[in-house]
């Protein structure tokens, strides 16, 4: 019994002094003795190398925190290494179990601290008030995002110069392939493939750990950018090269994104894209992607973001693993009126993914004035949703930020960056749509005429409105604004906006509000707002208190 | 055997005779010898009035032609009568049997004849070409609808002025209640109750058949003027009059589901509405909707069309039971590119019930000019969708068609006559939008100005163009077509529309199209459509053979 107990104080004495989790046996487990809250957690030992790894050996570990415990896939990163992730999401002391089909990787057993999280940690995001999101730590997240699908597979100036230039912009999520993608490849082959064997040849049933090494190299750099990644999983852009990537079979599918999240899930900037363009993969079907939906769901023990992008088709994003609506249309960006329907519809936050990209392509999907990529954003954010960027400049086989990265070469970026500071400047709620499915264009039964001078108005009742005249250019509003949560008395300050000399003028005095009609209030002086007569202009109207 | 054999023989002669199917015994069973196809045949017989015949009498009957097999709920009429209905989709000898819990109803067998349809018997409306409809006999239907929502409720002067305003007026669909609401019951009180009892006071496990053999009259005599009746079971309109229909439990709920489907399904003019405004009826939770299509659908053999109409939030469409969408949305038909957004999210037909309606009321819902309720039509049409018509004229009190039926005031009846004619002439397989989320307002990167000037366009590509330029006033219109389906050299004649002045005027000629870009479409010879310079105008191309 004595014994018993000062062994275990001089196992105890062991973990202290070495500050790692350690087995009791000869195969240790290696891990850190702490890692912050929302950090990544790595605990690795080698395993088995006889037969084939991937297929034969199971692999995980229980992490216990209270009365919590999670368990976690583990994944063999070649020549017998096996690791487990994990991120905490809780502060204090986490144990942990491992547990394998084979005895080396069996019941070993180590402890770690979550400790507070540093300063730009606010931990993974999540959907908040129903249309909107959110990290971990309650700051709002203000999504403003681009796409550059595989600028990993580039070559490593290029994706230097990526990482730089992201640095640099405005975006805080972007949206990437794990795969790679025939565009470009002609004068930028990929050097890394994510299975072992050559295109064609592969053999499915061993991954080039190489491969997921440097894509989760290339995640944790956005993460310390503040960006979030959006990883796409699979996509139909081997068109013009067979690599075989479209055509596996639904085990290897299966196999591949589980060894993917088990990888990668423990990266709190991670959401996961179960495609894009989902519907011009004429390999899968609807049955596929929803199972796919599932093993994400179930691999994935933190719950990150999950949405499916489309072509022409729109998959049922009502299903209830879909955690938000990330969407290509090229239309529905016209004006807020329109973004807005979706949101009702499915009554999570809309992402319009692809509105159409900033460019001279020849193609209609790549040739948006900058103007037209701004007001899309600016629709887009007064109706309640949210954008994403991206650009096609440059020589069809050339170097573009939409495929490759690179550099941004348009105008875009600065004005995109401007609205993300009104956005953060905003309701901390979110922008809703102000008196849904009324807005003035169509419920007045007038001419348009003039009447395209009637902005559409979002915010927060009572306290908050973006007021975006779109491509009108009216010389004046009078303030007109639903009677929701309002009330005679109420003062707001106005402060006039150029979205695209990225202005904010702010307005003399205070306008007091006085209800006017059965719907709306206006200001009780009778003051109207002088606006500079030209489009993209908005008002922000913010109550005094 | 020989005796045996005479019995069977004169039993069959009887049968003949009496062009009727008669049971073998005491309790005859009363029955037509023969209905048309999609008619309505009634069996009917005397059973048990002891206790509760509408809670305590199980009565059904299994009908058969050839291979198939139908059973069809009965249900008790008042005074021990009871009464199974059926409306047969095939033509030729259908035998039935009665099944009961009790004996005087149970094994009655019979049979009839389904003879050919009478002219304008073009069978019950299903769903076509997944946004469309159709009639059972191959008929396209081309939804042109309007809603009078307690018509049936009204002063019988009332009720038949409303049907004759029907018979000269362009609707084909009308969206009904069958209970009574409380707008302007003071004036005019329901004379007729579902159930025995008094307002508050009822017995709800007992239908009052004198309500429900009203409304199949009227019912029927929608059907014999061409008219499908949108049923609508449900609506949240007690609310000035705590009458109870609003806060009946499941039982009851359910309960009168089947009794309004055994009694009605067999008309062929029937659709299901589980309700209006379903979302304004605090007393039913979303798990509720969803079992009540689950009873309707599995009471009504015929699977007649099911859809469930909202206030401010949509019910979730994509649910395998809705077969079309009834939308109430007050923006979405300010344009063509905003109403097709729903037909993807779907993949159903969908159809604007409540698009707001014409009238003068001081609600925002009720004050849209005929000009605009017109433009709202033309706009969900080009996008390939379909729109309800309703009017709000007079004193709050009075009789408006929309709560009460009586007289059309407005003008835009006359212009939907004109529309459904249009429809009429157009594809059997109805209009498609043209290039999908590309309309030419949002894939331009340019400034508004005269680009409203451009059109919206639905169809049905190479053969059938509708080009409607809105509230736009252009004075020409250089032919720009998308790609899909076209050639060099095909041919076109086109007709300017006035859709308020109801003119169709030939244009001089015939125009040849020539690819323009990657994109378009062209007249070879450069030649323009001149218009004349004023809103609400179209263009309809056809292809010349």
């Amino acid at each position: 019994m004595l014994i018993s107990l000062l062994f275990r104080l001089c196992l105890a004495a062991l973990f202290l002094a070495r500050g790692v989790c350690a087995a009791t046996e000869a195969n240790p487990i290696t891990a850190p003795a702490s890692v912050e809250q929302w950090g990544l957690f790595e605990a690795s030992l080698q395993g088995p190398t006889d037969g084939n790894p991937f297929l034969q050996v199971r692999f995980t570990a229980v992490f216990t925190n209270g009365a919590r415990t999670v368990e976690v896939d583990g994944f063999h990163d070649g020549d017998g290494v096996y690791r487990v992730r994990f991120m905490p999401d809780t502060q204090g002391e986490w144990r942990f179990e491992t547990r394998s089909n084979r005895w080396p990787l069996a019941g070993k057993r180590g402890s770690f601290v979550a400790t507070a999280p540093s300063k730009g940690n606010h931990g993974p995001v999540g959907v908040r008030n129903t249309y909107h999101f959110g990290y971990a730590d309650g700051t709002p997240f203000r999504q403003v995002g681009t796409t550059s699908y595989t600028w990993t597979h580039r070559p490593e100036e290029i994706q230097e110069q990526t990482l730089k230039t992201l640095a640099a912009s405005p975006f805080n999520k972007l949206r990437m392939c794990v795969l790679p993608q025939a565009h470009g490849i002609e004068l930028m082959p990929p050097k890394l493939w994510p299975f072992e064997g050559t295109p064609q040849q592969w053999d499915y049933t061993r991954f080039n750990p190489a491969f997921f090494q440097h894509l989760e190299k290339r995640v944790g750099q956005l993460r310390d950018l503040g960006i979030e990644c959006d990883l796409i999983l699979f996509h139909p852009y081997d068109n013009r090269e067979d690599w075989g990537f479209e055509t596996m079979d639904p085990e290897t599918d299966d196999r591949y994104l589980r060894y993917v999240v088990a990888r990668l899930a423990a990266c709190r900037n991670i959401w996961w894209s179960m495609a894009n363009e989902y519907d011009f993969l004429p390999t899968k079907t609807e049955a596929d992607w929803d199972r796919f939906f599932q093993i994400v769901r179930q691999s994935d023990p933190y719950n990150h973001l999950r949405s499916i992008h489309n072509g022409d088709r729109l998959y049922n994003h009502n299903q209830p693993w879909v955690t938000h609506v990330s969407i290509q249309n090229g239309a529905a960006l016209n004006d807020a009126g329109r973004a807005e329907l979706y949101r009702d519809v499915y009554q999570k936050p809309i992402v319009y993914d692809e509105a159409k990209y900033e460019g001279d392509s020849l193609h209609r999907w790549g040739n948006l004035s900058a103007p037209e990529m701004v007001h899309r954003f600016w629709a887009g954010t007064v109706a309640g949703t949210y954008v994403g960027h991206s650009e096609f400049f440059g020589p069809p086989e050339g170097v573009v930020w939409l495929g490759q990265g690179g550099v941004l070469k348009g105008e875009s970026p600065d004005r995109l960056g401007f609205l993300r500071r009104i956005m953060e400047e905003g309701p901390a709620a979110g922008i809703e749509p102000i008196d849904q499915w009324k807005d003035p264009y169509a419920w007045r039964s007038r001419p348009v005429g003039d009447g395209l001078a009637e902005p559409h108005i979002g915010g927060q009742a009572g306290e908050y409105y973006l007021v975006y005249f779109g491509r009108s250019a009216p010389k004046s509003w009078a303030i007109e604004l639903y009677k929701s949560e309002l009330s005679d008395g109420l003062r707001f300050q106005a402060e006039v906006i150029d979205t695209w000399a990225m202005t904010v003028t702010p307005v003399v005095g205070t306008f007091t509000l006085k209800r006017r009609d059965d719907h709306h209030f206006t200001d009780a002086n009778g003051r109207a707002i002088a606006l500079p007569g030209k489009p993209h202009v908005a008002i922000r109207l913010r109550r005094v208190p």
